[in-house]
């Protein structure tokens, strides 16, 4: 496969930089946390200030949630991405949220300091060609069964418009297996890194779908060089609006992230 | 499953009506066809005439072409539409086109007599809610591995809106067969007409990816009882500039619709 | 793809000669009824008489049944084997069933008129060489998720032994789908006869695992040239010891020959 | 799901044990290395010869290949099982390799010391019957598209027949992406911990057909806790008979044991 982002072969690997101490794709793992939804000040405020204690800089959170059926919870929508910044400000964070409707990119621009694009969007181009008019970086999750070929293909329609901040996301891949929500394909990352410049991320809790597999899939990520993590984390998982069943808890989470240091500081003495 | 168009449940089987003899989902077979892309205004206008003298109604071409790859074909865009409402105005024919873009909607409106969603874009949640507020019907595609449920979903997401007004068409889904482009799943006609009140047709061009197999599975949809088929033509298929390698050439094509016609009047004895 | 029973490149088209008036490839389109398993001798001479009573010439039945789990039914092995002799004897019928082992072909050899190869088994190529030095017809079913070219190869491991007298049996492949069983694939029939000398005949009890998907089903296959059907029946569909909910009853099958037979005569007109 | 291995519900962990200290399942994460297929005495020994100099304990090679075509290479039989022997008892190393033919397991006895039964397999009903019945360890590679629940009722088709020295091994799941032969699934590791009692190995040569792949899948594994890794070498893999493309070559080889001490000895202190 001779692919890769074809308009700038032969350059260094990309860095995404978000602010002085903040980058993705450089020597740090970057751990981004939030919960599946805003669902209101309280939640988001709470989570928001434990990340900032725990050190994790950039918090998720999803204000336009895209479901397979339209009579589940939606999402609070510029009510959410309101409530997100307001979090993030007030606790020195970065904000990443998805966007689904290319008419709501400019009026969510000052909400967002990384725009995410899911899965189910991966394959559409008009979305993809707006933001990649966008000056922030983009988030750009892997397609439910999208190949890497795909996938980098998708990454081109931004990139063309000028947008190269780009940051891959592994999210799982449609199988036959039912005990997990999705398989969470580690081996993209040495794909990725050999074949595009650009920084790959994984998302364990889309990915698996169960709480107890997103510490061992992260522990995993960190190993096979992964640029970094997006994790669902809640208050109380059991009373989350949405993907409860996949979110840790702030024990778990703390736990979580003095792992990936330690296997971290292993792996770069190699 | 206990899914169905839930607004909507006990009611007769939906016909889409566009005209005082143009119905799909009733008694008729209903043939739509056309080419992949719109090229130029003499191909669409040999088409046209072509479909208009053997008593097809309906004429399908592509002006917004959603392309794996940035660097293809993309299409004619809005004057490509504009090709397709002249000639199909001069030959008496209604228009179905896809739209991938919100933002196209309205100004769509005028060329095209059915909007047709892709199968990239089943998912696409911003784009079903914006033509569920259109009066005209929706042809919606099947995505690519997406479940009966799946799909019915995102027809509640454009019913929702208003719009009741959809055809189903299922266009192959993805499978670990490389012989053909896609795998198409006859199976889903009489799912479908067990489960929604919706009719639906198939689409055996990117059902199958190759000419030669478009035959048998169309006389194969008239069997399951399909309300209708789509597929390209082209006045010359070699020299096409999308799919000529699936599409019919005007001689095949004339066979196929007596073929058709004979096979419907059989099935209708039994 | 330049795949074929290599062996026989160029050759016509394989007629499976089971008797003066029994032959499968020709042109008729062979039909093969019978229960899911052999139950009981009464279960068993009930089919057999009916068959034989609609003209249907091949019993099938399952003596060795693979199932996923050890703790299901596993089938009455050869006692089933010998019910099911006595009864095809008594009614003038051929009898087709599954071997699962190679110690078991020599032992089963009188029992059987033709053997069928399971889908679980497409690769065991052990069992493949073994009934490749039989002679008697071999019924190769298409694995869960194998490509034409893995199951043409599947074929000619058992060609290579001496063995050509194959007929292949499309019994549908793995998808996401959950409502049906499987996904039944009849592109594979046109894609088969243009790529093999082989018959190929479709089974869509299995390949749909839904009654009321077997009867369009069936109706599709003889529009597409298959050589013929293999569907289950039982004269209590659901007191089935296995897969009662896609076995036909007696009215409903009579029904569906008639039927086969309108559909093929009017396909032999085009 | 509520399944494992039913036989032996609430025992502890099954630990494997081959000698006084060989042993797969327990505290020490175990390397099983050597050639895709024996292919001649010098190539086995001189391969035995750096595996037992390097430390690890386990042989691996293959004598009956099952390949997809009749016509690529098959493999050497009982005369490559006694070179595997022969050269494992010179270096003291304990030998693993496929059995493929239930007639083949009592002749090859005393060859080997543990059995495979390749991924084409896990269905044969047959031959996991009867290596049932054997003493001998089985490792049993999951099936090409089995869920992890189909997978653990093979295994119960071994143990219910009286053997329960299982050790499972993902090979790699079939999916869309071509980049890779297989798409390696290490979420499987934790699953199957939580489900069974079984230790669970990964090949990360068959699951992702490319060398680069193979060492950070395996450094992977030892983070979800696999209980060892089984991967292919060869002294000149660009002139291997089979698979030299996912073989690594002797210098890789140590290079990876070392790292996976490294990062074993970081996650045991976690």
């Amino acid at each position: 496969m001779d692919i890769d982002l074809v308009k700038n072969k032969n350059e260094d690997k990309k860095i995404i930089d978000l602010d002085e101490d903040i980058k993705i794709g450089g020597k740090e793992f970057t751990i981004i946390s939030g919960p599946c939804s805003v669902e209101n000040e309280e939640q988001i405020h709470t989570i928001s200030k434990f990340l900032s204690e725990i050190g994790v800089k950039i918090l998720r959170g999803g204000a336009f949630k895209p479901r397979t059926s339209p009579y589940t919870f939606q999402g609070l929508g510029f009510d959410g991405l309101k409530l997100l910044r307001e979090a993030a400000d007030e606790n020195k964070l970065k904000v990443i949220s998805e966007i689904m409707d290319p008419r709501d990119v400019e009026k969510a621009y000052d909400y967002v300091d990384i725009i995410q694009i899911g899965s189910r969007n991966m394959h559409n181009y008009s979305l993809l060609k707006e933001i990649g008019k966008v000056d922030k970086p983009i988030l750009l999750k892997r397609g439910m069964t999208a190949t890497v070929k795909e996938w980098l293909m998708a990454a081109e329609y931004i990139a063309l418009e000028g947008n190269e901040d780009i940051i891959l996301c592994e999210r799982g891949i449609r199988t036959f297996e039912n005990y997990t929500r999705n398989t969470l394909d580690l081996t993209v990352v040495p794909i990725i890194k050999s074949l595009s410049k650009l920084p790959i991320i994984i998302d364990p809790s889309h990915g698996t779908g169960r709480r107890t597999l997103v510490i061992p899939m992260t522990r995993a990520a960190v190993t096979v060089s992964a640029d970094g993590v997006m994790f669902e984390i809640h208050p109380k998982p059991e009373e989350a609006l949405s993907d409860g069943f996949q979110s840790l808890d702030f024990k778990q989470t703390k736990k979580l992230i003095k792992e990936i240091k330690e296997i971290k500081s292993c792996i770069d003495k190699l």
